[in-house]
């Protein structure tokens, strides 16, 4: 079967049972998103902890509680069935991965669709900028950080990062081309010294891999939607589903429909 | 006494009951909010309306249920007491205006903080652009509109905008200037021709002040933050508090805080 290219066919195949692969490259300039899944006793301090962490968590959806339609970002979409895989935790502790959440489906729940990285990244291509893990088959580095996102009572987490290397002389123009996706993390939070942040050995990813460093070339950070991830296992709660990572919720908005 | 010049001092002056006249053209610079208290039970449900309608209502700090501090935005002060003027609502109607909420505070309360468009009214200044209700004294004209905010099951409301009048020739720099300040409604929503939005007469302003129109001045329309009132009285919740117009909490942020 051909790999699907529309972000409809690609639910749609998803939904069917027919798609359940990673997301990146796939219908070029739609926006993927992150999917948290909570109990509505904890929506609002979710919420709450992702508007004072809005780099890390940009929340494009909330769907209504109980009800699987994402209205702003794929209406007629489902949250259950439209993702390649899904990962379910139960007290902050994953259980198993899945390819259809409907089984575990109750009518407490909320959807949140955040932004992902993804979207800025055919705007560096554009630019002319490398972006390292896409030219060496990768996933993207990502890391734990020693900052501290702002927490609220249950949810705290360190800032989790992405980082693409990049010569002196692209970062300026990596600033200006990212600050335009706000809604998808933006700007980068910080720039070379990784240690000033934490990092110690930049070989040693947390999460994703390792990528080549070339000559001259330093490493900007990104915020990174794994962040939210951190915040839920952290915060134990009862039950949550996520997107298993790479596998992405594919919506009908456009990239460029998030940008200033 | 002397007018209040910091938003400490304006703040405390609030708290001791020296001070309850309108905010505008105080402390220069920092960031005045829209004032919203709700119970926790619709705090979530509100938190998803104003992600929704990000630009008639951008949320700027929330505070912890029962706890009135704003965090954020202000650590130590206290929202109870802080701001000149408040107004109390109950099943939507409003019942009296008070110059201090804690005989009406509840430990299910929680309050929004949600930024409001005096914060680039210097910047429109600064750039040279006429700002005409301050030239005239007034307070700004505002209007609903035909154009829907993007609803929950219990908000809704029409888009209120604010107006200002400016020349063909100064409209592309206005919204350049303004844009930059996206944490406080932002870039315009809608440029002339304001029978296209529903607005019949730009003479009869639905709140606010009528302003004078120069020759060849066109009405530029601005999200404002009365939205929220709108969708407040409009869900009749059982117990709500805002400011009272014009007399908004004076934050410790910089407006430059909040710029792109």
């Amino acid at each position: 079967m051909s790999i699907p290219t529309s972000p409809f066919e690609i639910r749609q195949r998803c939904r069917a049972g027919q798609f359940d692969a990673p997301t990146p490259g796939l219908a070029p300039g739609f926006v993927q998103a992150n999917l948290v899944v909570l109990p509505y006793d904890l929506a609002f301090e979710f919420l709450v902890f992702c508007q004072r962490n809005p780099k890390p968590c940009p929340v494009l959806d909330i769907t209504e509680v109980g009800d699987p339609q994402p209205k702003l970002i794929a209406p007629g979409a489902d949250i259950r069935t439209d993702l390649p895989r899904y990962r379910i935790f139960r007290h902050g502790e994953f259980v198993e991965e899945t390819t259809d959440i409907r089984p575990f489906w109750r009518s407490d729940l909320v959807g949140f669709l955040i932004g992902c990285s993804f979207s800025f990244e055919n705007a560096l291509l554009d630019a002319g900028l490398p972006v390292r893990h896409i030219e060496e088959g990768k996933n993207v580095p990502m890391y734990e950080t020693n900052i501290d996102c702002i927490p609220t009572k249950r949810f705290s987490a360190p800032l989790v990062v992405s980082m693409r290397p990049l010569l002196p002389n692209q970062v300026v123009r990596a600033v200006e081309v990212t600050h335009r996706y706000h809604r998808t993390h933006g700007s980068p939070v910080h720039i070379g010294s990784p240690d000033a942040i934490g990092i110690r050995a930049i070989e040693n990813v947390d999460y994703g891999d390792a990528v080549t460093f070339c000559e001259g070339e330093v490493p900007v950070f990104w915020a990174c939607g794994v962040t939210t991830q951190t915040a839920i296992i952290r915060a134990k709660p009862e039950f949550a589903i996520t997107h298993a990572p790479g596998h992405m919720f594919v919506s009908d908005l456009r990239d460029e429909d998030l940008t200033l």
